[in-house]
């Protein structure tokens, strides 16, 4: 069993003296994703991806995954999913196989990470948010209006919940939380795609309706991590950081609600719109 | 000519108080990397990799990824990089061609992102490791004795230089400095890798000396950024934010001096010796 944090030695400075403390990393290990399908060669396998992540939760990283990047469309394709017996000793559990039903259509163009890369679609913004649209199965259904006292409360929430992060510091966090703002699930991660692959798998796995959920990111609102929402069917996207141009595009040309800057009492709307204040 | 910066209109909620206005976002948009070399194909050109990057020093980011990617291992071996002309005009400025010297020898397993996914190295933090170190044309010099009054400025010199994070709170920095702490170069993007194969890139075009300078990366310093600076043979390498386990293993097993959560007068040493403080 891979556990997500390390002890190491350091050196801690603080205003010119040194100490020598215990201190907790935020594991960070390669994870294989092997694709099974009766479609395939002989070995009725394929070596899908490798992304470095936090050890747990890998059967929701790698069901989340297929589905954000449009591999799979509907959770029931996956068959079954469990880490790989046939590797080595020090390769245990982090090479974990999907095994897809055999009447899942496989599209061998997705199968590249960066997908929006086949020269049909082009190199520009349109084409990126174009190739999003064209593997949604979930249409967003408008969130509504934003209720913002409810808004301001989530971060607060998700950072209670955090455990890795409190004892590393280091590591990214992706939340979901119901209409009446509770958190219902939270997932942690070195990488920030794969914090809102896991929220979302976890979310496929738990056969929540993904349109009463709002999505709450610890960094910046990049367009991967927009994407991912949009692909998902969260119609409310609310960011700790920063989004980009093109996350706002992709969400305004959605129907996505997104909510930049969220710290405090503070935040910003760039896309979707803000109901009366409640008394 | 593509701009780092653009305008969208915000709604910002402040204690409870509504109002609009004009806000500036970091642009996204994404990049095809396209080589050009004699011994390839009739078309002489392989699409190489898409990222979504920030406008700007696109040649400096290509040169970077390559290099830092293990595909190049002599700036030399880029004869010369400029944007395709031969494109929709919505992708121009997103389309940048290099071409390689005949002589320089291409590796094909290594033309896909995630190299380290081979079965030949397997799926693990000391594979991944070996993995780096294969491709390290620059063997690390060790730095020596770390000047803790020195680190402490470097933060600070690289935000006041930092433009477009002042005007949109939404992007990453590297910068290097020198072993006065003299910042020498910076850049900015929306995504860390590409922050680092900036830097580095333009550290090659000026062909300056990698083992005189000093990496600091404004986020954390996650096993790829780690990664990045270990190959393109810088020995000190700082983080405003945490390491990972795998960053500090590979920072110790490569002699890099790794130091994280550099903030005000406080930072810790993960891999390195401390200097006696200078009076």
């Amino acid at each position: 069993m891979r556990t997500p944090v390390a002890s190491t030695n350091v050196v801690r400075m603080e205003a010119g003296t040194a100490t020598t403390a215990d201190d907790l990393l935020v594991t960070e290990e390669p994870l294989e994703l092997r694709l099974g399908h009766g479609a395939l060669d002989a070995r009725k396998e394929f070596r899908l991806s490798v992304t470095m992540r936090t050890p747990g939760n890998d059967a929701e990283l790698a069901l989340g995954f297929l589905f954000t990047e449009g591999i799979i469309t509907d959770p029931a394709q996956v068959v079954r999913s469990a880490y790989c017996e046939d590797v080595k000793e020090e390769e245990r559990g982090n090479v974990i196989r999907v095994e897809l039903h055999p009447d899942a259509r496989l599209d061998a163009g997705k199968w590249q990470r960066n997908f929006y890369t086949t020269s049909s679609c082009g190199v520009c913004g349109k084409s990126s948010i174009e190739a999003v649209h064209a593997q949604c199965s979930i249409p967003i259904e408008p969130w509504g209006a934003i209720d913002a006292k409810q808004i301001t409360l989530l971060p607060d929430r998700m950072r209670a919940s955090q455990t890795v992060f409190k004892h590393t510091g280091g590591i990214h966090a992706a939340a979901l939380f119901n209409r009446n703002g509770e958190l219902l699930l939270l997932r942690e991660d070195v990488g920030r795609h794969n914090a809102v692959d896991k929220v979302v798998g976890a979310m496929l796995s738990a056969q929540l309706e993904s349109s009463n959920l709002m999505l709450l990111v610890s960094g910046r609102a990049g367009f991967e991590l927009v994407q991912k929402c949009v692909v998902a069917g969260i119609p409310l996207m609310a960011s700790v950081g920063a989004p980009s141009s093109l996350s706002v595009r992709l969400a305004q040309d959605s129907g996505l609600t997104l909510i930049g800057f969220l710290r405090g009492e503070r935040f910003n709307i760039y896309s979707g719109t803000l109901g009366s204040p409640s008394q």
